[in-house]
């Protein structure tokens, strides 16, 4: 521990910069314009990964962005840890927002903003320079291979394809991501579970043009009224997703995991102030962290139709659309969710319109056990780093590729990430602190140290 | 009649060519960046009333755009008509949807496509050649007046201190206003009545930025999601607006008012199949012309929230919008229904979010007394120039102005337009009947004929 300390302690700025130069390259994925800058940042990357001491280094070209891989393989007898990450970032806009340029990183108390800090720059980047410390101090004591793509912000759609053909070379026996976050590092914890992700976008039709309100209000019906109602029509008055058949899968939480679950610390008034909203919401019978982590939801993600510019005009819009998806929880799966809601969005369309449903990518639930070895060595490494042992949480967010990585390599996934929920993931001003980034590479050698050992001790 | 006929013939190209000249000016009011095509317009229009035979031809400055008077006095017994129009025009977009460009006038089948075609530029413009046409011929049996403003587009912000500040310039026994459409050239027809106008723009905020929608999503109230609530449940089951006392004011028809509105034709069929709708929509109880002409109503003219761009983004926005306006009946007030719609909306919104209401330009509702000396000469007019009676009909849209003349005049106004349901007014592809046009000026000179005889026999 003391070792990895002075390691961090001397290159603490170069630890920086570095990061600092992958921030710099706009990889926003899903924006064409932006595609020489993804390329760089994936050469970046490789070029990282061979400095740090990888070997096999490789920029895999797929039909989309490049994944790159590398690996350290000390002794085919011991165990393989395989680090996900992404090395491309959410688009910045809306870019009035920002108080700095998303893409030069600032530094302001303590804490980094970029767009990319956290998700996910920030946090894989601590694999590679965790990866070197290790390498330096000669202390790697796990086999390890790299796998960072550029689509996870726009879908992962070539990742699938990629982890297929590529079964014999990816074998590990955990994979190992950061790109979630603790509670606070006062209170670390340990994500054990991810809801899946339902998107879907759906346009409703009325009359074949934008009309005068006038001539002809109150006697079409109005598509963005129409799909008011419908989209009001989809949660009860209790906030429960009223389509039917919709919660038939979802395992609810023992008593004990409840309590487990709710034990964490939780400050409603601070959160309520840190958002400025006089109340939160949410499906009656259960807690924020319940609903956040272990129920399903459905959230309008845009709306939009008629005249949105300056002023008035007074038209009776043609079409409306809405964005819509739903966060789900074990033992749901993405593609049934996504035809009953396509099925019941359509049913519930009045006949004065036409209503289309295009759905977009998916991705499962999971959830990770913590009698694994895998969640112990984590959990030990972070009760070391920290000084005290993680709360198990359930996590909001989707990684849908965690469950691709159990399907395909057979490999559960353990979920270390170091980020804060005030990192403002896809909002501006998206940040991470410094010192969860020094922590992070602290913790993360713990973290294959123990691995080994508990799998030593369990053969 | 054969006088009028052959001037129209013999003049009959350069007619149009002017009219062409009037609509290349983008004369896009809402638009600053549009600003001296505004102003070149209204040169235009005054140049054009002195080439017809005004005098006093002026562009009088206002704290916005310059309202064009002219006049033809010839005796002070003789009864004075005061013409209406405006110079100004809806903004285009969206641009990709036009055939051909909208400040390029092209004629197919028998039809001039332009922005301003119709709405208002081809139907003022009838006027100024009527004016001329009498004037050659020398049979002008009354005093003119032209006011033609620039801002109606944006709510004739300065019209009424116009007005108010020009009292005795603007004495004059009826205002006449080309704005508004014929149920056909087969079944010519008389508005006998315009719809109010109520328009706001509603702003909800939830959390005060854009959220992850997996992280917080389920424990905090999408403003998207509220907006849809609020604006579904302002009409009920039977499509009848469900805010308290909004049809306190509602003036009925009588059984033989509305025998006479619905014995005007109306092709069902042919109504849906033009807007390509299964179903017309609307107050259960009410034909279609009610529902347009004799009921008020609330329409979205515009919604946006959240990310509407392409692709997915999981956002929980932190605000949602929407533009909304209602058409008003005599007797509701623009004022009361806007306050009332206010109150209401404020009073709805739940507690977890905060709601912004901003009004817009209002209008008044008014109805025209079809026993008035000037209805009967607009009656006499086109039984004349049609070989019919003129239906009355109650339009739909609002000339929010009409009940500014009455209020700052004391003059009513006749409505006699010459356009039709399918010019597409604020849409794409906007056009004007080129035989329309033709008609107006033939009919216009015979309103002034009858005019002057029907107040002679009344004085």
């Amino acid at each position: 521990m003391q070792a990895i300390k002075q390691y961090i302690e001397t290159h603490k700025q170069r630890l920086l910069d570095e990061l600092f130069e992958l921030l710099r390259f706009p990889s926003v994925s899903a924006d064409p314009k932006y595609k020489a800058d993804v390329l760089n940042a994936a050469d970046y990357v490789a070029k990282k990964l061979t400095d740090a001491g990888a070997d096999k280094v490789e920029v895999c070209q797929t039909a989309g962005y490049p994944i790159v891989y590398g690996e350290k393989i000390i002794d085919g007898g011991l165990p393989t840890v395989l680090v996900y990450g992404h090395y491309d970032v959410q688009p910045a806009d809306p870019l009035e927002l920002w108080l700095t340029p998303p893409f030069e990183p600032t530094i302001r108390d303590g804490k980094i903003y970029a767009r990319g800090a956290c998700d996910d720059k920030g946090q894989f980047y601590m694999h590679v320079k965790a990866f070197e410390l290790m390498m330096q101090t000669d202390t790697l004591p796990c086999n390890i291979k790299f796998m960072i793509e550029g689509e996870e912000e726009v879908g992962s759609n070539n990742l699938g394809i990629f982890v297929k053909a590529n079964k014999e070379r990816l074998k590990a026996d955990v994979v190992l991501i950061s790109d979630t976050s603790m509670i606070s590092m006062e209170h670390p914890s340990l994500e054990t579970g991810l809801r899946g992700l339902s998107y879907l976008e759906v346009e409703v039709t009325g009359p074949n043009r934008d009309l005068h309100s006038g001539v002809y209000g109150g006697a079409v019906a109005n598509p963005a009224t129409v799909l008011a109602k419908m989209i009001a029509s989809l949660h009860d008055e209790d906030n429960h997703i009223a389509i039917p058949g919709f919660y038939a899968d979802v395992l609810e939480l023992t008593e004990s995991e409840r309590a487990e679950l709710n034990a964490a610390p939780y400050d409603e008034e601070e959160y309520k102030k840190d958002l400025d909203i006089a109340e939160t919401w949410g499906e009656k019978g259960y807690t924020t962290f319940e609903r956040t982590g272990t129920r399903p939801t459905l959230e309008v993600n845009g709306i939009w139709g008629g005249y949105i510019g300056e002023g008035a005009k007074t038209v009776l819009p043609s079409k409306a659309s809405a964005k819509i998806s739903m966060r789900l929880v074990p033992n749901q799966t993405s593609e049934k969710i996504t035809q009953l809601f396509t099925d019941h969005f359509l049913k519930i369309a009045p006949k004065y319109v036409k209503v289309k449903v295009t759905p977009h990518h998916g991705g499962e639930p999971v959830v990770t056990p913590t009698d694994s070895i895998a969640y112990k060595a984590a959990q030990k490494a972070i009760a070391e780093a920290f000084g005290k042992q993680p709360i198990p949480t359930r996590g909001g967010g989707s990684i849908p590729i965690v469950a691709l990585f159990e399907a395909e390599l057979g490999l559960k996934t353990v979920l270390m990430g170091f980020g804060l929920d005030s990192d403002a993931l896809h909002s501006p001003n998206e940040k991470y602190d410094i010192f969860n980034y020094y922590k992070g590479i602290e913790t993360i050698p713990l973290f294959h140290k123990y691995f080994a050992e508990l799998t030593a001790d369990f053969s």
